[in-house]
């Protein structure tokens, strides 16, 4: 039995301890979380075991169950981690504005934390560290809802992290987790605005859409991308050729990785070939529009499928791709208006005005100019970590670092004025 | 019959035009709405009088019916409120952040519009063309649904904005309103997350709380305001019965008028006799806590009520003032973290730490220093205009203006980059 409100208040009043600790005391519980990580090792590793052999006896995959797996070089990546996050400056040590009125009313806007967070997650285990050692860095409390399958790494993990709070002589309650598996706790969750100031999902689509559904809470909705590169008739050959391989071979499984290319007719007879020669060595099967079949006198086969309903509205995660030709760049900006998820969508051209036009139309959370969709993330961009990619263009959009953890107070110091 | 989703579908596409439309076109439509209404004068005034011809039938207050009229010098006014937004710098010119990555990549994000806005209002029609203005000046379609009381007055004034962007080349869907009073299109409207970027509700808590339990939708939280504040022991006297006069009696039934007193037991018996006099005359009367009473050794009457259960959580927008004395700052800052809700809350105080800590804990949208709390309104903080004050603390905070009604999008220019 697990008391929500109970924990919804707790947070609330542990949030508002942790907004107003000093920076170095948010570090030093960093630094202690990473320190008793490894100190604590055996136990981790116990506990997880656990999890994994449950997953095992659910007949989970050996993918499934390699995601849920934490070894001594995991453990060691989640230290390194943290310990970059401890080396990012203060997000709440920054004044926004700051500006004096002709009345004299000095007007300050400062940054505050959020307050209370509730992160709804699935499989890796590590997310539990990621998550609430950024949600700590940004003075805001976290309530974590981890998935069954980790329920016994998460606690272990939630464990330590309390124990670095409470050695810093803070309440434990600044991160807490739901223990119990069931789902309803996750609606109840979302039916806490007095409690919780903001949902952040990730996880697959339907987590996503349940969240939004349901949730009287603010949901930053995003981690889905159906991503496309637009092939300019101007484009590089070559260049084009090894953004697109990077953008869908490299790491095929995230959000970023590209799902469709859009080919300009006018250079889809030089490119695609050399398109279709290396990424299918990589193992990359396609999904060919009637277009492509057609111009480039294709025979279906198990490499050259022929696009069903549906396919260019997939988010593969997978060596997959699909492929249309386009008569002129408004027909690839229409499509991707249609199809996109407005996560991360490029062009490659050599052309001013087409790159302008498609920066100008293309509404998507991060639009490419001759550059790889994978560079969408917290990291690659500059923000040190993240804990979320928004596609929503409400509060923060794209990689969610630190300051998007963060609001703001306006602060107004008169001297006895009064509104006329 | 209200085809919704139609209206939503030409709303997303036009609203896509508009977000590529250049400040000059946007602010012509502004100018051309403003000559429109002073050239159809008469049809808008004889709209409104059938508004307020069915307000009387339908037994309405005479505040209610003042709320919905439209007089000649009213419409002047509003004209003038489109100029001034028409001054204001297009928000759509800023480039958010700019810088090369060590690797070469250029990002920047891009200041954009949110995209379409669904705004949910009751009767006062000049906030017809408020949002519609300050919608039109930041790029946004937006979908209005008035109350049904003003239908008659914001069917023309939706006219005249729809003329105005089509002598401008631009579609007059950018903005629509729900002409029909069923109250079922409401919950319709907030169930169209694929066409409807924001939900800006303006009126009372009921409407804010009945958008934040159904819409599938972001909802801007805000507009209500149980505001404090705390006279410090150390307060200036002569200075703080001013700031507490103009924040209580200089417009009541706005949000940002004061609904609670906190003073000090030190200073209580020297400033309250002051504030009673000085409000009373004013037609104040006040709710009293037990600690008023038993302190000033007051006997209840008509002025000096007993403050009952749910006073102090109560948003009087009239001349009612809760009073409780604390006995010392903490007290104070606990009654508001209790009972405000987040909007406006202020210190009255000549000492800098307490002042300090007072900014530091309370966790309000806007918080005072020895000024009145009339001052949260974009146009008194420098925003030139608003749509709303936000209480929530995600996207924006506090009055609301231009800039709150856009997101940014990540623009990253390569050279044939990929990630390794």
């Amino acid at each position: 039995m697990v008391d929500l409100s109970e924990i919804g208040k707790r947070a609330r009043s542990s949030a508002r301890i942790l907004s107003i600790t000093p920076t170095e005391q948010r570090n030093n519980v960093l630094r202690d979380i990473g320190q008793l990580l490894l100190e604590k090792q055996t136990n981790i590793l116990a506990a997880n075991e656990k999890d994994v052999e449950n997953a095992r006896q659910q007949g989970l995959s050996d993918a499934m169950i390699d995601r849920l797996l934490i070894t001594p070089s995991r453990l060691e990546g989640i230290v390194a981690d943290i310990q970059r996050v401890i080396d990012l400056p203060d997000p709440l040590k920054e004044i926004l504005d700051e500006q004096v009125l002709p009345n004299g009313l000095q007007v300050r806007k400062l940054r505050v934390p959020i307050g209370v967070l509730g992160v709804i997650y699935e499989s890796r285990p590590n997310v539990t560290i990621d998550v609430s050692c950024l949600a700590l860095k940004s003075g805001n409390a976290v309530i974590l809802r981890g998935g069954s399958e980790t329920i016994e790494s998460n606690r272990a993990l939630v464990e330590i992290i309390q124990m670095a709070l409470q050695k810093q002589g803070l309440p434990s309650q600044v991160v807490q987790l739901i223990e119990s598996p069931e789902r309803r706790y996750v609606l109840d969750l979302l039916k806490m605005p007095s409690y919780v100031d903001l949902i952040i999902p990730r996880g697959g689509a339907k987590l996503h859409q349940f969240c939004r559904e349901n949730s009287q809470i603010p949901v930053i909705v995003g981690g889905i991308g159906i991503c496309h590169l637009f092939v300019d008739e101007s484009a590089d050959v070559e260049k084009s050729v090894e953004v697109i391989f990077n953008a869908k071979v490299q790491r095929p499984t995230v959000c970023n990785a590209l799902d469709t290319l859009l080919v300009h007719r006018g250079i889809a007879r030089t490119i695609l070939p050399k398109v279709f020669e290396q990424l299918s060595n990589a193992g990359v099967t396609f999904r060919l529009d009637q277009s492509v079949l057609k111009l480039l006198n294709l025979q279906p086969s198990r490499v050259y499928q022929v696009a069903g309903e549906g396919d260019f509205d997939t988010e593969w995660l997978s060596l997959v791709l699909g492929v249309k030709i386009v008569d002129n760049i408004d027909e690839a900006i229409e499509h991707i208006e249609q199809h996109s998820t407005a996560h991360s969508d490029g062009i490659l051209s050599t052309s001013p005005e087409n790159i302008e036009m498609f920066i100008q139309r293309v509404d998507s959370a991060a639009v490419y100019v001759n550059a790889s969709t994978r560079f969408t993330d917290g990291g690659q961009l500059g923000l040190g970590a993240e804990v979320a990619v928004s596609t929503q263009k409400i509060h923060a959009r794209g990689p969610m670092g630190l300051k998007e953890l963060t609001s703001y107070k306006w602060v107004i110091v008169g001297d006895g004025h009064v509104r006329r």
